[in-house]
């Protein structure tokens, strides 16, 4: 198994706190050891850092966590193998492009039967079920749907395409899942998946793992909204909303915009 | 104009002597202040680095000299904006995935003409003509050819294809650039490019732009290969071939396998 970050604002945050929580499950707390990769949004462009080793003692992960970027969105996992061998090719955060935007993509668990050449366009690179689901979801889009949707209606219609294809691909195994589309991000829960919104008043929190605490109250604005999600609650002093099975959250400006079944 | 450095090798090297001279003219030797990018090769994979400033002073770059990675093939670039704002979507090198495998591109020199939808299913993400000229040569590959080719034949009709693309392409500007496939490194000049390939016996060689002095005898064996391929001469006491121009070079396993009009 596999941990999953997410992270989706209405105002550029760095995601240093809750990637250093995630970094330390990637080999020193948890069995995350098999790599780890992070994906920063920069407008529809996705920026990633990806290593196929623990991120606990990664120098690279040491430098992200020094060198924060801001972003809007992100995706970050940490790899505990269960399909396909260890390399950069099976990394997550997996990215395409489609529509001219960046999708980018993270996946806990294992799913069987998504065929090695989807439907659509996209191939795998690697050779993991994950990136297998991830080219079939892009594909499921593509013909589905003529474009990046402009109103409310037709993203209404492409959030219910992604969580029908979650739903589909999901029958053959667990899959909870990370997508991000430059705009929003998708959160899909088959077993375990976790989400908070931090808002005004902003308090203090602490990581579940380390004595590490920020008070965010310091490092924000009024109007600030971020929404974290992750595979297990981040922090010990905080209440994190739990994913119902076979539920897909949307977030778009750091709120929840529709859980659809999925 | 921008700057080019590819590296195509038979045994995993590392990039950081030839990086470190264009990283120098990324800002403070050169006037290619307004972004850099690092792209690096794990089979049919790529990592990128990628920064919207320059690269003389970023962290990223230096941590990317003291953390050598080491790859079969590798391009990078320093920009001097001519096209397009400066933002990571509009940063080189640029990736995508056809055919199950990463194909990156980066240009110097400017062309118009290639339409924003160009052939073909890519799409840009940023605003650069370079981005629009990836897409069109991709998608021509796409139209042109079943899969990525198996056998000599079947490769050499792909060479042929990027070098009419290029050709074409090329009318509408100046389209020096370096194109990988995750086997080959194909490098098109318009107007300015040199290659070398070093090889046994090896020397010592010295960059251009500083005292950075390295003897490649020591960190080498016999049969290593390794072709760079650059903007201008990055050394100044190695023998560097020159472009031609309406040329492109095709390299594979640290040798030049063909010299196409294109």
């Amino acid at each position: 198994m596999c941990e999953l970050l997410g992270m989706e604002c209405n105002v550029p945050t760095d995601i240093v706190f809750s990637f250093s929580g995630l970094a330390l499950r990637g080999g020193r707390r948890g069995p995350h050891a098999d790599g780890w990769g992070l994906a920063l949004y920069d407008g529809p462009a996705v920026r990633t850092f990806l290593e196929p080793a623990a991120a606990s003692d990664s120098k690279l992960a040491a430098y992200v966590r020094e060198n924060p970027i801001k972003t809007l969105l992100a995706i970050a996992h940490v790899r505990k193998r269960t399909r396909g061998k260890i390399c950069l090719a099976n990394t997550h955060p997996f990215v395409r492009e489609l529509w001219g935007r960046s999708f980018t993509f993270a996946h806990n668990g294992t799913v069987k039967g998504v065929p090695a050449r989807a439907r659509g366009r996209f191939s795998p690179i690697g050779d993991t079920d994950s990136e297998r689901a991830f080219c079939a979801i892009l594909g499921r889009l593509e013909e589905s749907l003529p474009g990046y949707p402009k109103d409310a209606a037709g993203k209404r219609r492409m959030w219910e395409v992604i969580a029908r294809a979650a739903r589909d691909i999901g029958r053959g195994g667990t899959f909870n899942f990370l997508l991000g589309d430059g705009t929003h991000l998708y959160a899909r829960c088959a077993t375990r998946l976790h989400h908070i919104v931090r808002k005004a008043p902003f308090k203090a929190a602490t990581l579940a793992d380390e004595d590490l605490m920020v008070d965010f109250a310091e490092v924000t604005t009024p109007r600030d909204r971020v929404v974290i999600v992750s595979t297990v609650p981040l922090t010990r002093d905080e209440v994190w909303a739990q994913g119902e099975p076979g539920s897909m959250w949307v977030f778009d400006g750091g709120r929840l915009r529709a859980t659809l079944r999925a």
